[in-house]
């Protein structure tokens, strides 16, 4: 999408053809600044630190971490140690792992000599599908968004979102936002709710700043106000991410999705998720078992922002001695989801809908 | 309750006899600091910066308000224009109305002479009775935490509040919190999950204080964490405050509270409110026509804090550009609730129980 007019992706290769460079997102919403990615090292780093997040996005970076892990060395443990590394940087999305395997598995029947080539031709491959499959669920939920718009004319839909499921967390395009993107460039009203989503602020630096980019009308809430929208009939449709779908349709996603879902669901406000097929992981049955990020808890007792002299700085927000916790997803159960919104079209949130998108592997 | 050993009420006459002094609660965690109040103004002020806020209080510093701006002006009209002023500081909470009610009332048959000081009698007494009320709350509510010790023992009671109903929202003792402050000081052991509650961080900035000034175990959370904690078995029970109940037992409390509930309901937590009698709106049939508060963006736009250097700082968390809303309270359906904990006992959330105990009118 747009920055300033100038169309970007998140992660592209860098002019020497092997560098990559990213959106550093630690930095926004107050400074756009653009980083090099050299080293194994650097990627694991620009994971860890969320430079880029966003399942889809921490997929494409890792595979471009085996990448330049493998121009270094490409031995067998180099691949299998680089593998490790970048699958230990954070559990919940899934999409991690599936990149990595991706990846691995074009690289290692080829020559020492041919493994960076393959491994650079693999990852370019995984960025070029996830547009194209971000640009299909913005095409398939399209549809939904018209529906609310009938009934609303000539207001504008409002939609509810949690974090950020933008472009900033895909290559391109987004999950949730993108058929947002898709209605609003038809010229249907959309205005977005964005919750701030705290302890990161994913909702107040990260959504509201693209949307803004991009010209889409959207109110910053804190995260404890959709609740209240919803019961005053402010809020039409909700849509959110989703960092790793069990077979079931349960959903796994930054954490208070599964509050909204639950007000939404009190209220009678569709729920939907927009949900590429990578983050589907077919052995894990339901979500209980998804493994919960536990994230530092100087998130939470802390925030970042800019300062009135325009400097970025970091201020406590707690009394020194309280202790704090940080869980960074929740699992919202199938039941309460309306239908997933995939690049192969909506199904319902059950393993019948999934299998008959999806075939049960993709 | 005490700050660093020494006992304080949150407001009380100062030695002068007539001048109000206040804890300023907008400079906490971070500066423990006490302010004069000695005018209609002042009170106004303090009321509307929320340097006094939570239900029991507003009302307490709306009644000495009254006090102050009789003791400039005792005349008819002085009494209703101080009243106007003080109505309008804040909608929500119907302890405002109902104190400077009270006050009014006590006061008009006097001479202008006497008025004055029969406002200081009326004021003094609803802060006395706010003790006893919330006293009693803790009294009432401790053999609900007992109950949870018994099932939970050896390990600590979990127990989830959102925002602030301590002793800092009353005169003294709390709402909420006073069954914990019960139970802590009865040897139970009890933990507090403490919902950060933005945009303003009561939770974060003076529920966690005061427990740790007394010295109970809690642990700040983001407002998105609770229904993950409760999905996975964390939470034993939530207790919140309410600014107003309407008389079918709907609470309208904090922005968030009616998400917590949710997942409370949907996860088998029992959820309580602790509600001092004088919170009741009798006239109001259920909570939709609640007035719910709309406040200054700039909270959720921004977010205070202090900085490395140990100032107290604003940061700005939000693009430019972006627009926010900030509503400040939502209401919780009676269903949702387990039980309200009063002074007069334990009810359920419904009419009957509310009339049970409180016989209509109060």
């Amino acid at each position: 999408m747009k920055v300033d007019g100038v169309p970007y992706r998140t992660i592209w290769l860098a002019d020497d053809g092997w560098s990559v460079e990213i959106i550093d997102q630690t930095r926004l919403p107050h400074d756009f600044v653009t980083l090099f990615v050299r080293t194994l090292d650097d990627a694991v780093d620009a994971i860890n630190k969320m430079r880029v997040r966003g399942a889809p996005l921490i997929g494409a970076m890792a595979a471009y971490g085996l990448c330049l892990a493998l121009r270094q060395n490409a031995s067998d443990r180099s691949l299998e140690e680089a593998g490790n590394l970048l699958r230990a940087t954070r559990p919940t999305a899934v999409n991690l792992a599936w990149a990595l395997d991706r990846v691995s598995k074009s690289v290692r029947p080829c020559t020492a000599s041919d493994r960076a080539d393959a491994a650079y031709e693999a990852a370019a491959k995984i960025c070029d599908e996830d547009i194209q499959i971000c640009e299909s669920i913005g095409r398939n939920g399209l549809p939904v968004i018209e529906a609310a718009a009938e009934k609303k004319a000539p207001g504008p839909v409002n939609i509810l979102t949690h974090c950020n499921a933008g472009w900033l967390a895909t290559v391109d395009w987004g999950t949730a936002l993108a058929p947002v993107y898709y209605a609003h460039d038809a010229g249907i009203a959309v205005h977005v709710w964005v919750d701030e989503t705290r302890p990161r602020n994913q909702g107040a630096s990260l959504t509201a700043w693209e949307l803004g980019k991009h010209g889409v009308p959207h109110t910053v809430i804190a995260d404890n106000a959709g609740g209240h929208l919803m019961q005053t009939g402010r809020v039409d449709l909700c849509i959110t991410g989703t960092d790793r779908t069990a077979a079931n349709g349960d959903v796994c996603n930054k954490i208070g999705t599964y509050l909204k879902a639950l007000a939404a669901s009190d209220n009678g406000v569709p729920f939907y998720v927009g949900l590429p097929g990578p983050t589907i992981d077919w052995d894990m049955e339901n979500g209980a078992a998804i493994p919960i990020e536990e994230r530092d808890v100087q998130e939470v007792t802390h925030a970042r922002g800019i300062d009135h002299a325009g400097h970025c700085v970091e201020i406590r927000l707690t009394p020194e001695g309280s202790q704090a916790a940080n869980p960074a997803f929740d699992v919202t159960p199938a039941h309460l989801i309306t239908g997933l919104i995939t690049e192969r079209g909506i199904c319902e949130a059950n393993k019948e809908g999934l299998n008959q998108l999806f075939g049960k592997k993709i």
